[in-house]
């Protein structure tokens, strides 16, 4: 960390300043030059808080140089980690697909578009159950009835689910779910990051939508710190001024991500455009970008759909780009699950 | 509501399509141009989710006309809305500053700077005891600690309580504070409005970094679903591109807020710079704007804070703010506290 | 276009403007519910400018329907535009990489890199001789010597070349260039496009920082509204929060722009991060997402370079990745120059 | 500037860095540190880009503390600039109304409003005659025909004139207006920039809508830089997600703009919202944060405008908001023009 004085600053208020900072087990390099002051603070500034250091009157600007993210780090954990969820691994050169419909509708439904993605290939069923919506006047999900579909389509099926969670009250109906959606507007829940990390699964994260990529490592770090090593990162578009789409995909994401970081990364191409015929190109994308996996929205019928009926594709759809990203993982070295 | 087909839409698909929209009791106007097939639907349209409609292959595009809010929609609620705690009114005329540290960190110190704003002119007190924070190793707040610390400063002082909750399962111990506040990274927890919504007391929404106004005043919506009246919308100002202070805060959301919906607008120049010197013009800004009140942070020690000291106005410094705010907000009409 | 009219709009404002918006030779449809009235345009509203519809007292809201944009409309223009320079062809499933430093520095430089990229594969030559820089001080280009080393190392290599006009007094300095750039700041410099416009040569636009898709064809559109219909549309990252990067690559833009437009779009992943080590994936995304071309920046020695060294891949990590595009490319059905 | 270097960089190459530098001449303070390596240079580097640095590799990173903007920083002139135009001035206390319609549009027009906009105490005229639209097909202005208008009256009224120059080619149509506006596109048009910094007369600068203030404040150095020392800079609203209008307007930009620049800030309040009725109170907050002038678009018949009625006021509407303005203007000690 850097702090860069101000040019009136008082001395006995910076030597005041430099005794707290001593205090705290930092030293500190100090250059002092005709139109800049600086001190240098070399140790582990993790828990030195930039505002506290703003708020000293003495003191101009301060710069991070390290990371303030420790466990979700590459740079003290290069190797990549695999999530496994059941058979299924994701990450270091394991490629998985994680499909199913926006939401849980019926015992029918969701069993019919898990069949038909585990025969196309997925290896993950997804399925809202408690849905995160705009509008209280809107479909708020099937709740704990949906989770109970979901695991009756999972023993039907043998494949694992992956649902989102809201709220820390829900947590007893999680305990059996087999990977731990974090939603995009549930980011910075920090106290149901906290829940989560304590429950001893693996978490799949999505990424806020105007969050940059530290926060969004930074809250990887909330679940990681409680103890879960098993974190996979899902980018799913983000805001920008663009309004022919629902969200823009970051896939600079991919690539900066895994310079930060150790952890599997996951796009969700359906969110991120919002458009059904657009869910081809970019997770193609995602695959030629390094992505460690994909997270794809199918419905039997979109057009019935309670919710996101738009941006999922059909049964047959969803075979047909299989066909298309298999062929392609292979081609850039990945191992399809 | 308005739905535009597309230009080679299959005809009985788009019957199917008006028969669905008859059957939820909507009517349809048709209008059939050379270049464009409309269909308006006419009647109550709240519960027409657009994903449902866009999934339509028979669909182009949607445009939807009246708001989706209803109980906070200023055209069936012309009267202002005036939020009452205790004494304190906010809203119609009524302007209100609420005053006091980011985080309540000691009895001493919630007690001292609770006098000085007081003194000054606060109508509220502020104090966080939950603290949201972007890396788990900052300071997490006191917690129900302090929340106790806070009923002290009240018992001390007089001055009703406003702190923010993060999580339902603390609901029990929020009984007894005074307002409510919901934070900007859990404007669409939607979990917690419709808890906080239950709990029969004022609430004080914050926006969400990155939020329209009209997801803002939907969130609003949701609390307000649970037959809560009396919330507060409160702009501390949005995430833009400009990097030389914390936020941006948005004036214009006074004005378009106020044209929306009947809830009092209240601003908070702290966080929305994060800039001691800034939050004086801001406030200022805020008044002429025609916002109902501030919110503003006041520490006794700003540079030993335990959060955002960099923001924090001295005692003094407040109570200088608060002489030319209250000359400002008699010049433009407004009643204080 | 739609046009919401206001619950209380005066009679015979509405039948004033239903008047003038036939004696523009548009049809009305009109539909009149309880809670909407609602006019519907029927001919051609190109020219019919929404902030003229909406100084209406009488109106609430105007939606467009229809695209401003004709000339660059896919829907009047179904075939995919090939532009081709030289021997180069762009577009219609030919796949062309431009590749050449930030900016011209020297006869010795821009010779040795032309050589260099063109051994590897390169279609084009880059370099820029006047330079839009946000500082003053910072070196602005060799400007008329650079055009004039330009041409020197296209008549060694006989690579055509493509460099950026900042200014329409230019124009004469550009007679020769095989390819005008109309760089990203300067995308609504209106004189500047039409002036380019009228040229009669092939036109690369890059898209602004901040502009949206629709602004960018409108842009294009300019252009090819002065009879030029050989454009290049040049996604080169969009400003964005994160700030790891210096822009956030916008991939959704390739399938977009190829819906909305019959013109090729090309990427230019160097601009896109400024960082050399993430050029790799982020142009492998892009040939996945369907491009027809990258734009590069190599430069012999980039820790030398006099602008943007740090986004510059050098010669032999071009090479290396030109092998990688030529094997993509071809899994994607693409036809390489 | 402070560059961080690579943990593994090569000793070699940092010698060899500290020596370019020194050869600029530039002494280099070095902190050593376990995690952290450091050079702070001391010294003018104003001319030493961020990118050549980066582009070294052994670094890692680059933090520019010192602002790269000298003629522009309030630093090295604390004094406040005046602008002075005809007898109006802009600044150090001293505030001033521009106003006027979006476009000249006839004779008649012009004079009708420059005679209404005079009687109402607005001090400079504004009209725009080139005109930057969006749209090919949109109304482009008058050009050189609403030049000589805008010059009749000003004959008529004796206000000076104030309008936007869109090329350096129409740098002769110019020499005759009194203040030179630079839209907010064609912020970073800087060819323009210098141009118009050449010409001897006072400019009037529009920020960029995604512009940061850094880079704003770049622009006005461009012009600075060629001798000109009158700038005004104008904050017009900036793109941000909100929808409910057009821009948002950045009333931070006031405290922060004067905080790092001892130039004129003025609003521009109609632009920012693009809505009548937002008119008002976005013109209070600018006077209650410290603005030196407002610029505000005024219309004999904004029903009937070619350009941006709807953000319009009519003349009463603008006469009864200068009441407001007068009296908030000497309320906050600025003496009116």
């Amino acid at each position: 960390m850097i702090i860069i004085l101000k040019q009136d600053a008082n001395e006995s208020a910076v030597r005041a300043l430099r005794a707290e900072l001593e205090a705290m087990g930092l030293s500190i390099h100090e250059s002092l030059g005709e139109q800049e002051h600086i001190l240098g603070l070399v140790g582990d500034t993790k828990a030195v808080a930039e505002s506290w250091v703003l708020a000293n009157p003495a003191v101009d600007q301060v710069r991070r140089i390290s990371e303030p993210y420790k466990k979700a780090n590459r740079k003290f954990h290069p190797q990549d980690t695999v999530v496994q969820i059941g058979g299924t691994k994701i990450g270091g050169g394991h490629f998985a697909v994680i499909a199913g419909p926006c939401s849980v509708e019926s015992e029918e439904q969701i069993c019919l578009v898990a069949n038909e993605v585990k025969a196309s290939g997925a290896s993950l069923l997804r399925g809202g159950a408690f849905k995160p919506r705009t509008s209280p006047y809107s479909f708020q999900g099937m709740r704990a009835e949906g989770l109970e579909l979901l695991r009756h389509a999972r023993a039907k099926t043998g494949m694992p689910i992956v649902t989102e969670i809201m709220n820390t009250e829900h947590i007893p109906l999680f305990e059996d779910v087999d990977l731990i959606q974090v939603g995009a507007r549930n980011m910075q829940n920090f106290e149901l990051l906290k829940a989560v990390g304590r429950m001893g699964k693996p978490v799949l994260l999505k990424r806020g939508l105007s969050a940059t990529l530290e926060e969004f490592v930074m809250s990887a770090e909330y679940i990681m710190a409680e103890g879960c090593e098993q974190v996979i990162l899902c980018e799913r578009g983000i805001r920008t001024f663009e309004n022919s789409m629902r969200n823009t995909l970051d896939i600079s994401a991919v690539p900066m991500l895994k310079h930060m970081s150790h952890l599997p990364v996951v796009i969700d191409p359906s969110h991120a455009a919002g458009i059904n015929w657009m869910v081809e190109p970019l997770a193609k994308a995602a695959v030629a970008a390094g992505a460690d996996g994909l997270m794809i929205e199918v419905h039997n019928d979109p057009a019935r759909a309670k919710c996101d009926g738009a941006q999922s594709l059909t049964c047959p759809q969803f075979d047909a780009l299989m066909q298309d990203i298999s062929r392609e993982a292979v081609f850039f070295g990945k191992e399809m699950n």
